[in-house]
């Protein structure tokens, strides 16, 4: 199966990239994380970047905050699939990063996902790698029954724990 | 090769659904467009997202403004990658359509391009229906050289511009 | 009389709905309270909402935070009024959920009420079932005279607090 | 039949008024339009909503731009539904009267639509009176049904015109 | 001296007001302070404001949040000069009680000072006031020029506090 | 009577100014009018400002769009009441230029009025100078009763209006 | 003298860019005008600011607009001081731009100007060139001279230009 | 060398500040700081500004926040580079200071960085300084590269840490 890249911006990010590794994981989905910051170390975002698909990636997540240049650096510089994660911050709650991850110019899209939402990212990497993989499909689609399932176990109780105060 | 199923939730947006289609129409990738609401045909949008893997789609583009409800809508009806477009309305200039859009819920990704985005979600869908089809990367790829070149035309003749006045 | 149903798109607004059930059974109004997600049970969401006319409910009130799609999914499925509750969450203070809730096309209205509104919206849909309900219309009116009286007597209480310091 | 009252905060809203009142004549509501300043003429707006259950109101909708107050000083005088109409400016696109509108106090709900949002104020109207008039229900219910076939017949005829250019 | 009326919406504005009500016991102006929210008591808003301007009052300060409407409610019933201060509340920092207090329509205006402003809307009324008032408009001049002096006696100590680490 | 001085940042402010020339002339107000900057002609907007008070000013208007620092500026020289009117501009429709003229520290308040809000900021100039002044008051009383006047003109004419689509 | 290097991400950005050029030809300052996208040449980019100083340039201005990552792409890349201009664009008035050239990480600043600010962009580079070139200093002191004798021409001429409606 | 002068509007901005003069120190920058508020000490501000050239100072920094007018005020009185950090607030996580910051009209331009960009001020005024400086610009290519090996060193470890949970 092709890996998913993680890239994050600053390792102040690993929580919301432990989501999207948590995710991959648990779908059996290879992946391999660094950390490159597209303004510090842009080279190494490139070079990682550029052989990527060479180097057996199928899609590249990318997380930063505040002017959050990665994503769209690293889209382009592949055709790969690229999703971008904006990272909170404390002066906008993240809207700069929304607006930098997703306002991406003609010709360079960056899949951008809610804001912090890591997990989201990961499971989009697993559709796009399920498109033509029936087993993740399928795994996609029990998680999603089991997502279903949790709600409903929730509804059942809600009215008990309305009660609680 | 699997198909780009396209949904608009108004024929309002057909201006930016268009650069979509154009875009595809390029890149020689099949596609299906229809006008579905999330809210007023909410059953034929659910219908067509769910079978839409079995009938032979990959990657799914929903188009709408406002509330923007319509990609979320299809997400949640199928595991196939979901690519949204936020649409520009008067009153918000698209921040509605854009948090709307964007802000999904853990389990359920779209993943988001710009504010009428119409081109760059196609570009997105082919780069994620590519990721398995190394002629449509091959395209993908001349398609960025072609880009840059046009870019690098423009430098070559900026000096002159600069003088027209 | 009539029966309010209360959907939340996750447990974790059930503080914002404790407001709205409280606020009910102080006005003697049968509810039912449901965890329904517009994306992760969308199903039945939808099968909830298109019974509830016939099962006895007069108002739907439906709360969701970040791109709260579930007031108009709910809205989508039926011609009762339907009372959406924008929920605050971190990244952008609920003014996303606050779009996603308001800002419906025409022909599938919310009544939206404020960020965490969850008192005001079963205030709103007691108001909706006093319209041919006068002793509930006079329990509102009394109510409202309570409240007057409460802020009557913050206000002849104001000066000494001001000089306890 | 209760009638449906209308306030606008300056006759400069009456386009989005007409949505409304066509709305309510196609279903054949009965109602009654005001322009009514919350600011200039506060005594008139009062003396209109104290009055108004009494006078056979069963819904108010108000309309009003900029620091909208007009929807909450409405629903200050009366426990009737209230329906907010915040209309567009050119400083914010409207934020300032849909801030306005929605973010009431508890105690003073007003059932908020989207910006400029005659029509669907309207509906709402119609749906609250519905709640007690099956007959009304059925015409909503049938509005609802062409609504969709009209954007089905869109999409009907969508790759025509995606092929017209 | 005229004194200076001070309305707030909701005694959890108290800690503002009180910032108000120390600056004008510091520069000897008198002052009576009132809850009274727009919505809860209109009544009681109204008749203390039409009464204002013959009961001795020059100015009336009012502070509200969330939709502000209180400082445009008290400006619609006097013309006396009237000061808003916008309070600060979890959802919008503030933003949508600045905009419902400051865009005011033609004919009504409403001096709106900061978010929670509570020192500058007391020292405004005072400005007010110092008008047509020699010997308070000296008091100003004085605080001002002893305000200029703090200011310089923390610039001659920064040095000093920059090493202190 | 004292004067009103008017400072506006840029002549294009001009027709902004115009609406509030009007307004003091309509109520026999005597004013002069200035453009200096804030930026460019920092000396004169300060010496013009500081001999205000002695020179036969009440209230100093203030006018600037942008980062709008003209008002506070001026209110940084003077204790007398300082107006400010943000004015609009193309990139954030005046928000720019509200939050500069209104978010004013402690000590130099700003007393704040809509965007554009020529006519708004000479009417409070106006009821500032009224406190002192009964004609001035009677002026301003008679005023609000002919914009009430107006108001209810337009409401006995609307139905018919709204009859003439 | 050092020359100034200007690029811009879209030959849409000319007019902006043309107020910079015109400002620097009035300042006899030599400069050099590229198209280059941080996206679409990402290595042209690089290499004329890796180049930069080596090859007489002493500042460098980037214009983009939407998720305007160019500035900061280019100040990735060299140590010379670097002016962001964030361009204005439909959705989001600039908004976006601006956050993305602004919220720089630590390490890598952009000195930012108004949103469409060529004039000020190429005043800031001259004002750095001047720091240490006397002459230039002299040339920027002459022209505030010159702009606060139009300013104060302006004011001359305005009491007649209000009477001229 | 050219001293950097910096100016913060109020002590309670001092954690800012330090971290700019941290990194002046550490690049062996002289620097000297003040506490001058553009609107309660105007005289001092102006008067160290207008002499700032002379007093051999060849960059200003000017920290404020709200209506954050300092850099402006300081801008207005030299024609040195003036580089502003808007400071973060409560009410709107800094955007009233950015904006009141960066948004100056033509003339005045302020270098502005990122909200609360204490670090990333002090090294645009040092690369400013390196324009014609090889040894400074030599400080900063190495600081660059060390801030490099930093970030790579993260990300040789970062595979550990995911791990450790």
């Amino acid at each position: 199966m092709k890996k998913v890249g993680i890239v994050m911006g600053s390792d102040s990010d690993l929580p919301i990239i432990r989501k999207a590794t948590d995710m991959l994981a648990a779908l059996d989905i290879p992946y391999e994380v660094h950390v490159y910051s597209a303004h510090r170390t842009p080279d190494q975002a490139r070079d990682f970047t550029r052989a990527a698909r060479a180097n057996g990636f199928g899609v590249i997540i990318a997380a930063a905050g505040m002017a959050a240049h990665l994503a769209g650096a690293v889209a382009a510089n592949t055709t790969l699939p690229v999703i971008g994660i904006p990272c909170h911050s404390q002066a906008f709650g993240g809207m700069d990063a929304l607006l930098a991850t997703v306002q991406m110019p003609t010709g360079i899209p960056v899949a951008t996902v809610a804001v912090n939402g890591g997990a989201n990212a990961a499971l989009l990497a697993a559709q796009i790698l399920a498109v033509e993989d029936a087993a993740l499909a399928k795994k996609l689609d029990d998680k999603r029954a089991a997502d279903a399932a949790a709600v409903l176990e929730k509804d059942a109780g809600i009215a008990a724990r309305l009660n609680e105060k």
